[in-house]
């Protein structure tokens, strides 16, 4: 079998799939455009375009849901505050990994950190009158800003990369100092370009929270991946860092999907801090039958969205956080198989000519986890997907994620296999003979 | 035992519970109310207040879940667009059970019908510039006018009692004229009062929806359970009256909750006409990478709210529906047995000087359902509920749902059970006794 699709049938399912510019094709659009670009070449290819999980579900939580199941939970509505015992697992979790004390009340189940955004976009933007919309610190996960322009409420963005360390601090003064931003949104690691924020960057954050008032949600949907650090130790030092060290004004939002592999059921859970749970804000009166932030999250917005989370699940997530508290699950032993395929894969790209578009941490190389960004001599994003395409390669362009570069490409390594690093390695050289200067 | 609970007891509960008044408590405050009761007094009570399955979820569907799960779904994202073969089952169903034809594209599942109207209320008002909300054709479900509320739009209302027959197209000129409703929203059987929309009704809606280029949102969460006429056999009419007769502007919110017993899981499916599906909407752009309606459902607001519905539930839901579409699994002789409580329990009432507040369809005497109605000689409906109380009885007030009366109940049947009947009656009579005139 040959290493590369046939050159000619790439071009025709290219062509056929109505795609204009893959460069600002949605992530599904190209999952799409691989599927049949698979089945049309016979070629396996090296697949990088999705980001999902690519190993087993937690087999304790699977357990866990049957033995609900076979209790009858499927006909009993889901208390709209959470399982009572997923509840205080979560609350000890979060002072177990993160060192912070959230009681137990705050830490409410969501379908999928995706509503945890949904709903926490939704109250904060209702907190004060004249509030417009969130601050995205860019790259960011898509989905996300979709969320807030459905909503009808303004996206407000600037790139983190060109604002790391000192210069942070200033460029959210300069943005909330307007006073139309309602909540603050990043993800940690980030997703797409895996940079993390340090300590002293999260600080600035927590300070500027506190002097707007504006709410911070912080998206730990790689929970403890920058395995430059080993966060894998319970109630011990380090802990994964967070801006709850900082200020109060915060939600966490802790994703099961990659953490636990347990995508499918649609679980997360979302943390907020004591403080903000039992603020009042006299204005949400106007949207709830509360005044009582915490109160408008779950008897409101969480209420409104899905009338509470699926009871099996709820089962499953309490029975994998249980285990993981009490030391019976490293899943970051688990997940760091992440890490290990992005040193390598990481290299087979540099090898080859290509560059790592978000290199580094302010002054350390970025670190190897879930995501990787690439590119290659400044050839536009769209371009160098494309011509991956004809060399077995799929991955997603950055110009979706809120990135001020137009030449980068994201690489998720979870579905790709060991097995197929040989393959990687061949079509990889053979992209830097066909693109040589 | 005492049949009655002591009534310093139930007093002191009451006056400790906070809660101001009970004619304006929220139905998740009565439920804690009568629990206190309950443990306070050693009172069982007759439980009318929760709007719950009182039976055990469809066993078909928990195995089949319980089957995918060893499967490993738990770790793969679901489809956005539903498990192929459950939206396959879901158009079979309408078809057989409504005899609407409506593609396996518009059938879609969702997190419980709660994020179906959710999802159908944002982008149904995204539609036309200058639309401001949802006009209900009360009373109805207070967690969709919280929704509604929650989004800041405007909630247009009036009681349909007040408005059957043919009053019913002259009110709804007057509201919808004014061009200000994106949606129109109801639900039949109706809950809280079990009124039921003659085809005749449900015609005038559909060519309001026409004429004024409005969404309806049909809510069917208790499906065919109109026990006056025999709607169970599939494929054969008579068929559960739908406004899809009528008009193409239409969604369908098919709630596994009570036809299935499935509340659990939070899985329900919306159906779009064919026509809504693919009607394209310039506004639309404003607010999602589309202008089609069908693909804003999907690929803006359902994956906005929770990026899809648990996957695990959608093998349930797809095994249930199968069941029920090949006729191995008649739902409707399973809760029927709410009908025939509903039956008996108004008798006792009626015949302790209750009357049924909402008692006729235009001319003929209302269903025996999930719901019924009470009013006691004028008495306002807080101080009906607290009498009740204090007889052992438990309801919600009407205020909450968009009712235009002050004096009526609404009581659920499904977590009443036949060994309380004599409790009941004997309650009744009680209550007739300190009460009469």
């Amino acid at each position: 079998m040959n290493i590369l699709p046939d050159k000619q049938t790439v071009k025709e399912v290219i062509d056929q799939s109505g795609i204009k510019s893959v460069s600002t094709a949605s992530i599904r659009e190209i999952v799409k455009l691989v599927n049949d670009l698979e089945s049309a070449t016979g070629c396996r290819y090296v697949r990088m375009e999705m980001g999902v999980p690519g190993l087993a579900a937690a087999q304790t939580g699977v357990d866990a849901e049957i033995r609900s199941l076979k209790n009858g939970v499927a006909s009993v509505y889901p208390d709209i505050e959470g399982l009572p015992e997923l509840k205080v697992e979560t609350s000890k979790f979060v002072k177990l990994f993160l060192d912070l004390d959230i009681a137990p009340e705050g830490c409410i189940p969501t379908v999928g950190s995706t509503m945890g955004s949904m709903a926490a976009f939704i109250v904060a933007n209702n907190t004060h009158r004249g509030r417009a919309g969130a601050l995205f610190i860019d790259p960011g996960f898509p989905v996300q800003k979709m969320q807030v322009k459905m909503l009808g409420h303004e996206i407000f963005t600037f790139d983190l990369f060109n604002f790391r360390g000192k210069k942070l601090k200033e460029k959210l003064e300069s943005v909330l100092s307007e006073g139309k931003v309602s909540s603050i949104i990043y993800s940690n690691p980030n997703n797409p370009t895996w940079m993390c924020l340090t300590e002293e960057e999260l600080a600035m954050i927590g300070e500027a929270s506190d002097k707007y008032d504006v709410v911070v949600i912080e998206d730990l949907a790689y929970f403890a991946m920058d395995f430059r650090t080993d966060y894998s130790h319970a109630g011990q030092p380090p802990y994964q860092p967070t801006v709850g060290k900082f200020t109060d004004n915060y939600i966490l939002l802790i994703s099961s999907s990659k953490a636990f592999s347990y995508a499918g059921q649609r679980l997360g859970m979302m943390a907020i801090s004591d403080r903000l749970y039992n603020r009042i804000y006299p204005n949400l009166l106007n949207f709830y039958s509360t005044d009582k932030f915490g109160h408008a999250v779950v008897y409101g917005a969480l209420y409104g969205l899905s009338a509470g989370s699926p009871h099996s699940a709820q089962h499953g997530l309490y029975a994998i956080l249980k285990d993981v508290n009490n030391g019976n699950y490293d899943f970051l032993d688990i997940v760091k198989e992440y890490g290990e395929k992005a040193g390598i894969m990481k290299s087979m790209f540099t090898d080859n000519g290509f560059t790592i578009a978000y290199d580094t941490d302010i002054d350390k190389p970025i670190a190897d986890g879930f995501y990787f960004t690439i590119a290659y001599r400044g050839m536009k994003s769209g371009e160098l997907l494309e011509k991956l395409l004809y060399h077995g390669i799929s991955a997603i362009t950055l110009d979706i994620t809120g990135s001020s570069r137009n030449d980068g490409l994201r690489a998720c390594v979870s579905h790709v296999f060991r097995e197929q690093f040989n393959d990687l390695e061949m079509r990889l050289r053979q992209f830097g003979l066909d693109n040589s200067v």
